[in-house]
């Protein structure tokens, strides 16, 4: 598919392991807590049983490391038959706080992709997560002055990107989104009739991960490094 | 001090005790968390050492349903000296969930205001909290229909709101902030030269609390009831 970029006026941007490194830090995160917890079970069981209660937890914590916190206390409760100690419930409180305060380490080419694409088209972030958590991680990118604005959004859905077409008064044909996650970057931008490109990053979420097949390749494109963004939006 | 309404173009209503209930839930949880580790603590020093916990959070955490959760259990921790068993950290757990599905209760008039208004100003909501929360509580609210968009913001300072004004590309002068807060939705639009009602709410986080006289009494109105605006906005 060719993305006609006369016809394009805002170009998206998802942040997490598109503009920077953070799954990573979640699977430091999963096995730190499968090692506090080793007395209980595997650490292959602790991690399928941690997936359980985040995917049950959605509905009322949403995405985001504060829901990710959440949901490793509550495994260790469940786990442990409510015999968990309290300083290990302590320690991951610590392993949540020491997410929040990570470096922002961004991926290769992201800001001369920013630098090249701005001003000639308006460049949004739009992310999921915690509210003060994104703010901040793109306060301390540095990336800051590359955006009109960001979005950081409570699902990533059809309905949600059609929200924000409409608040940003264009067609959804004027809209591309690039993102990392098939899932929620790539498949309902195609769906809606807007514009996407994948670049996928080494390690996915389980949660964000959907058969290829879902999705005809013709309908969208796909990247292995954001800089060839820059040849083709000249 | 008097509002001309015939420069107001938008009025940013807040959501939590402006349009419907929500502290009265807070002081709940904290009377239900203050009974759970009364083992440990009276009530009240239970209650003060919450808020010291709540507070020192608030960099890392941010306001909201899943922040409040967080510093309970992180009071447990430390007020027991990690002895507190993790049956009472379900408890907890559960006590947030349950915070986060509690029905909304409307505050009088709120619905017959915004009727009025609609079509009248752009109405939209100004909100601090957790982004899927406040979302879901507007969408449970019946009252999404009156806002053309809702904000969810990290804070309400002043750059805050400067923010949202640009975003909405008018002068502050057509903003107009309708609010329970003092220090959150009336002090800092006074600031940055945009127009605020207050109208009090029976119950105030601590944290919200100002001294009146930060704030001279000429430059906002104060209402008792939501309804008073329908008479002055026509």
């Amino acid at each position: 598919m060719e993305i006609d970029f006369d016809k394009i006026k805002v170009i998206a941007f998802d942040a997490d392991d598109t503009l920077w490194v953070n799954e990573p830090y979640f699977r430091e995160a999963e096995h730190e807590v499968a090692r506090l917890l080793s007395a209980y079970e595997t650490e292959n069981k602790i991690n399928q049983e941690l997936y359980r209660v985040e995917i049950a937890n959605l509905k009322h914590y949403g995405y985001g490391v504060k829901a990710f916190i959440l949901s490793m206390v509550e495994l260790a409760v469940e786990i442990s038959n409510q015999k968990v100690p309290a300083k290990v419930i302590d320690e991951i409180l610590g392993i949540g706080k020491d997410m929040l305060q990570k470096p922002i380490e961004l991926l290769d080419g992201v800001e001369e992709v920013l630098k090249e694409l701005q001003g000639k088209y308006r460049l949004i972030v739009a992310t999921k997560g915690d509210l003060l958590d994104q703010e901040r991680k793109l306060e301390k990118s540095g990336l800051l002055k590359y955006f009109h604005h960001v979005e950081v959004m409570s699902d990533k859905k059809e309905s949600d990107y059609v929200k924000i077409v409409n608040h940003l008064d264009i067609e959804c044909e004027a809209f591309l989104m690039i993102g990392n996650s098939l899932k929620s970057d790539i498949l309902p931008l195609v769906e809606i009739g807007a514009s996407a490109i994948h670049i996928p990053y080494h390690t996915t979420w389980l949660h964000e991960q959907v058969n290829e097949l879902e999705c005809s390749k013709e309908s969208y494109k796909t990247f292995k490094n954001i800089k060839e963004l820059i040849a083709i939006a000249q």
